[in-house]
């Protein structure tokens, strides 16, 4: 079972203690990602003379697009991943049918050649009984 | 070429007009996803008394905790993918390598059947000498 931990993390120069089953790690890495937010729109111009309050908004639209984005992104994965295990599956039946093919093929070959072998065991014997029948016939 | 477009949110119950080449669906869609967060928190007690300012870092720590999470799934199920692709390399390799001992044990059938004949057409014309030598002999 995952830890309770009281984390401390710096955001925007304040300092917060945010509770829960998530790892230091991972706080301080989503607090860092707040930072770069908070320091790419102080260093725009144009934002800072906003108050606040629409600092704050400005920031959450751009991290909520963050998440949509990636949002999208994970459905057209997930929608390759899911074209792919049918992909996988068709391929698998494919590589079925082909290997049972080949077993059948291989069968047959082995039947072929003992049939052969038969065929050439007989002509051996009807080329010496033939001979044979020469030679009688000549005494 | 995507259009530029002025569009009006209202978010958290005040209007701002977002600039920017997204369309006006995706935009209204984020809005009311952060609309959401902040119903969340105005409905939870513990927060009503916070200042302004605080509620407003949460709400970014909480959006920035849904886009790491989306972020990690995408790591994972791009993972999954890459697993993907290489079962799918491995499988065409294997179903053109059974293809292909597939295609040459149907040539070996052939040539075997062939063979086969011309045994089977030998077996008859040497009986067929045998049964002349034999009427011969008899003669």
């Amino acid at each position: 079972m995952k830890k309770f931990n009281d984390i401390e993390v710096i955001i925007n120069d304040k300092r917060y203690t945010l509770s829960g089953y998530e790892s230091e790690e991972y706080l301080q890495r989503v607090a860092s990602y707040i930072n770069n937010k908070h320091n790419e729109f102080r260093n725009k111009d144009a934002y800072k003379f906003l108050d606040s309050d629409l600092k704050n908004i400005l920031i959450q639209i751009n991290i909520a697009d963050d998440y949509h984005k990636e949002k999208e992104k994970l459905k057209e994965t997930e929608d390759e991943n899911n074209e792919k295990s049918n992909e996988i599956f068709d391929l698998k039946h494919e590589l079925i049918a082909a290997q049972t093919k080949l077993y059948s093929a291989e069968k047959e070959i082995d039947d072929l050649k003992s049939e052969l072998n038969e065929s050439q065991k007989k002509i051996v014997r009807l080329e010496t009984e033939l001979r044979e029948a020469d030679r009688k016939r000549r005494q």
